[in-house]
């Protein structure tokens, strides 16, 4: 097949001016981090506007999640299309996922599940949620038996989310590719449709990089096309239905690739909400990372592990003197707490005195740690409650592939 | 992983001063066809020698088939060694495959299948066959759907040759990706080991080609390591079996590259033994293609298209007059009747003493063509009587995983 020019795609040129972000690597050229404006213009997604918020709100009649209305979903492609569809009672789905790279997960990776759920509560609808044990295997150094096992580890994680079980369904690609002749076909399509130039494009991927790694896009895109999902579809499967997929805008790349070959398949174009990154403790700069247990608060830490990281690693944005505080206030931009509060505080009016208390010097940094310890403890605590319920009979009937329920 | 320099694969800019091999395309330099010794050398395989020959008529206690008698399987790798496990009554399986880019099958496409069914009989021992419908719906402008009915009808022709239904596995790629978790498992642990500059280096792709064709080399390779079929081997994989693989040498690359990685991932080294290709009937200089229904003659011709075909098509080493051809005798070497008879006339004493006739011009080419034709004729329509008796139900019972029977 021949390689027609990537529309939506940016060479990988134009990355090199600015902030890098891959899926695998991203890196703020300011200190002030990610300049997510500019990474729209070079991404050509859209900005969540207040018109759109607007517009969301009148169709579930009810207020959007605070993660679309503080700006942590900043950024879209056609969701317009999605709410269209909703509108009319038609079918959708929703498909995420997560790279399964060590047993632990931290706070960072549970928003893109807490906006999931979310939007699957607010609109009815099935879910996907791909575990890439095999991209895992190909990019670190593991086996696949433990790329495997994270997989199945981290799925009791995702589910403590509070995923509605008759309509989400967990699975390995490991494990899935031998359970649905679909997936490895719709893999096989949107491989003959991608070239090595386009994926060294958009990825930055070299002669150097294995074989795995330069066909592994195919794999990340096949979720959003329906066919894939034949059992969970059922009757509704009369032809493909519309995907929308909240992530991470690192994850953006995959599915720029996914809506460039998309029409050439005539599989519909997926439509995304993107996040922007979850801060380090350290700050806003980059990514938490896995690797470094001092950059992030683990769902598996105890309350003191969580007081200390605080109190310890919590980048501040506090004056060196309480006398200083006092007189010029904290900076809300930079602090990591308050930033955390950002995520994690649902109570809006509660979160603006804290936002306006901490500028004026009126709350010492010691103060919004306090709050903010107790805001993780709860959320940690309570996650871990809802994660013990998750036994191995929970997951298995989560990853079983099996018909879904549907609103419309 | 790194990538290491491939001990065995010589880079292709060492092609270009000889015949082009390659799995899709053969081209031979000189009117006299491929020199299959330079391509030995080339390829860094071992010629077949005369003393090897000995060595397995005295294992097996029964003459080699005339396909490695009369040089027609005449390189390998490793063959020794396959023959020193069987001396020490240890277990081996052969693995062989077929592209099915068509419905019909020609007479070229049977020659490692008939060889492969000469050794299982002789070794007593399991064989895969794998239908890569995968790749050519990658390569070819052709529906999953079609290429993976191709595979199913294909298989018959292949049942049609005569294998043991107890000892033998075919499948299609498409299908068996979902049956066997451990496919999927070993394809990804090649194509972790093997980089894009080393399939270029290879097989010539290039930064256009689509990223399942760059990807695809692992596939051929992962049936060559024998767990991928678990429910095979049963008790008996301990430990992975060692395979012989027969194919045309153009395939070859595969597991050049197959036997580079292996020792990284712990697999034995796959053995081969290597056949010349079989002529078109235009002549030597290439192989037969399935897409000029005049170059070959097909599985499904009848009688009096291959009456038609051998007169009016096959390339004569005949003079231009009879008085002339009685004067200085055809040229066995460029003719393509006596080359088929070569390959399918099993009678030695028989095939000499045409060779001597139309040596010395007492046999014409029309009385060498009318030969050709009835053993042809023959051939086929015993092929076509047997391919009858293949079912649905025989296809299934082969392509259905399951253990199969060993000696030892």
């Amino acid at each position: 097949m021949s390689s027609p020019k990537l529309e939506e795609t940016i060479e990988r040129k134009s990355d090199e001016t600015g902030d890098k972000v891959t899926p695998w690597d991203v890196n703020a050229e300011s200190d002030t981090g990610i300049d997510y404006d500019k990474l729209i213009r070079r991404f050509g997604s859209s900005k969540i506007s207040p018109e759109l918020i607007t517009r969301i709100e009148s169709i579930i009649k009810k207020p959007v999640h605070h993660f679309i209305r503080r700006g942590i979903f900043f950024s879209h492609r056609d969701l317009e299309s999605i709410l269209t569809v909703y509108e009319q009672q038609k079918p959708f789905f929703l498909y995420t996922g997560r790279g399964p790279s060590s047993e632990a997960m931290h706070l960072g990776h549970l928003i893109p599940f807490i906006m999931t759920k979310w939007l699957q509560d607010a609109f009815d609808v099935p879910l996907v949620i791909q575990m890439t044990d095999d991209e895992k295997f190909l990019w670190k150094d593991i086996t696949i038996d433990d790329a495997n096992k994270y997989a199945y580890e981290n799925a009791k994680d995702i589910i403590a989310c509070g995923f509605d079980p008759t309509k989400t369904f967990i699975f390995s690609d490991f494990d899935f590719m031998a359970q649905c002749p679909n997936f490895y076909r719709n893999i096989c399509r949107i491989q003959k449709s991608v070239t090595f130039n386009q994926v060294k494009g958009i990825f930055g991927f070299t002669e150097s990089d294995c074989i795995g790694k330069i066909a592994f896009p195919a794999i990340q895109a096949a979720p959003s096309v329906s066919s894939s999902f034949p059992f969970i579809f059922g009757e509704k499967l009369k032809q493909e239905l519309p995907c929308l997929i909240p992530c991470a805008i690192d994850q953006d790349p995959y599915f720029r690739m996914t809506r460039d070959v998309a029409p050439r398949l005539n599989f519909p174009k997926p439509s995304l909400i993107h996040s922007t990154f979850f801060p380090a403790l350290q700050g806003s700069k980059s990514k938490m990372s896995a690797s470094d247990p001092n950059s992030s608060i683990f769902l598996t830490d105890s309350p003191k592990d969580i007081k200390t990281k605080i109190n310890k690693h919590a980048f501040s944005g506090g004056k060196d003197s309480i006398e200083e505080h006092r007189a010029k206030g904290g900076d809300c931009d930079i602090d990591v707490s308050f930033q955390y509060l950002t995520f994690f505080m649902d109570d809006d009016q509660r979160l603006e005195e804290i936002r306006q208390d901490y500028s004026s010097g009126k709350l010492l940094t010691g103060e919004l740690k306090k709050i903010l310890i107790e805001v993780l403890q709860t959320l940690v605590a309570q996650h871990q409650e809802r994660r013990k319920q998750v036994t191995s009979d929970v997951v298995r009937q989560f990853m079983t592939p099996r018909q879904l329920n549907f609103r419309y």
